[in-house]
């Protein structure tokens, strides 16, 4: 998505070898129109899915989620971060690990919101290591739900999430991946066009 | 906002007396759909005061407020809640206490995205005591910026957050005014017309 790795380039922050800092449009401060191109563009690449909710994780996969959703027309969802639970009875759970944080936390979605009839769009900020978009489609299948698709906003394709999601047989849409980040500079994996299928 | 009203009779859960849980279409599924509505609403509301940023909370605020974000065409700021910081240098902080999960948080924003010329509308889910609103209203205050209004999508008018907030001088629009959650019902706050133009 050209519009995308523009804004990566004129905004985006390097910090080492594998921090993109991107707070002034995605992730603190937001930028609403780019977020409504972003849910449209997620909409086109999975319209043919028949999905039934978007789900995503607080607080940064909110923005470009809900943009997703109300262009499908579905519910969005979005899991919740925990430190530690008592009560579980109604509740899907799942540790997700971040990178960012370095920390785990539990992640979970109330039972009611996803049934065996659902066919869920993950949506997420930023593909790493592939641990958050992981633990959304565990508790997607905790409810006998199809994993219908994932899409990202900003893959660093430099970790290792995309061949984790597609070795589990997930679908995998992102919108800007990011090559390297090395000498403070932001390079985006050139996109062959037999790949485009699979890379946006 | 008529269709804000019956969603909340439709599908709101009294909790006690204190406590509605709508977490089937704001707080955690979300009807995307209605947000938009509600962006709508908030944009027309405060289309005369030459709004520049929305301010809000993560992370139950940050879908009415990319909706009113987008279509009043400015950016969203969601401010992050957090345990404790070491290094502040680069932030805006205030202390918010939660109502609903009863413990004190601190409330942040990067000094980079708020200065002296901004005129801000404050966005969040729920209004009971106002400390979450009176907290941003002060980070934007620490910026120089001039919190132009204060836009809620459910307030609990039993509650003093709306005294609080008028009585500091703050605009404040509620879409919809809880008078009360006795008996397990919600009644809303009827509205005289002369009211009409601070209570939507």
């Amino acid at each position: 998505m050209k519009q995308l790795e523009q804004k990566i380039l004129d905004e985006g922050i390097v910090l080492g070898e594998n921090v993109l800092k991107v707070d002034s449009f995605l992730n603190h401060q937001v930028d609403p129109q780019l977020m409504h191109s972003i849910g449209q563009t997620f909409a086109k690449l999975f319209e043919a899915e028949g999905i039934t909710k978007v789900l995503t994780l607080e607080s940064s996969g909110i923005a470009p989620a809900v943009m997703a959703a109300l262009l499908l027309q579905v519910p969005l969802i979005f899991a919740r971060k925990r430190k530690s639970l008592t009560l579980k009875d109604d509740l899907y759970t799942e540790k997700i690990y971040s990178f960012t944080k370095q920390e785990e936390s539990e992640v979970t979605v109330s039972r009611k919101f996803l049934n065996a009839e659902d066919r869920v769009l993950i949506i997420d900020d930023f593909l790493a290591n592939g641990d958050a978009a992981l633990g959304l489609a565990c508790i997607a299948e905790q409810a006998g739900a199809v994993v219908a698709g994932i899409g990202i906003v900003i893959e660093k394709a430099f970790q290792p999430g995309r061949d984790v999601l597609i070795q589990q047989g997930y679908r995998v849409h992102s919108l800007a991946r990011v090559a390297s980040l090395s000498g403070g500079k932001v390079a985006f994996v050139a996109e062959p066009v037999a790949q485009a299928s699979s890379n946006d």
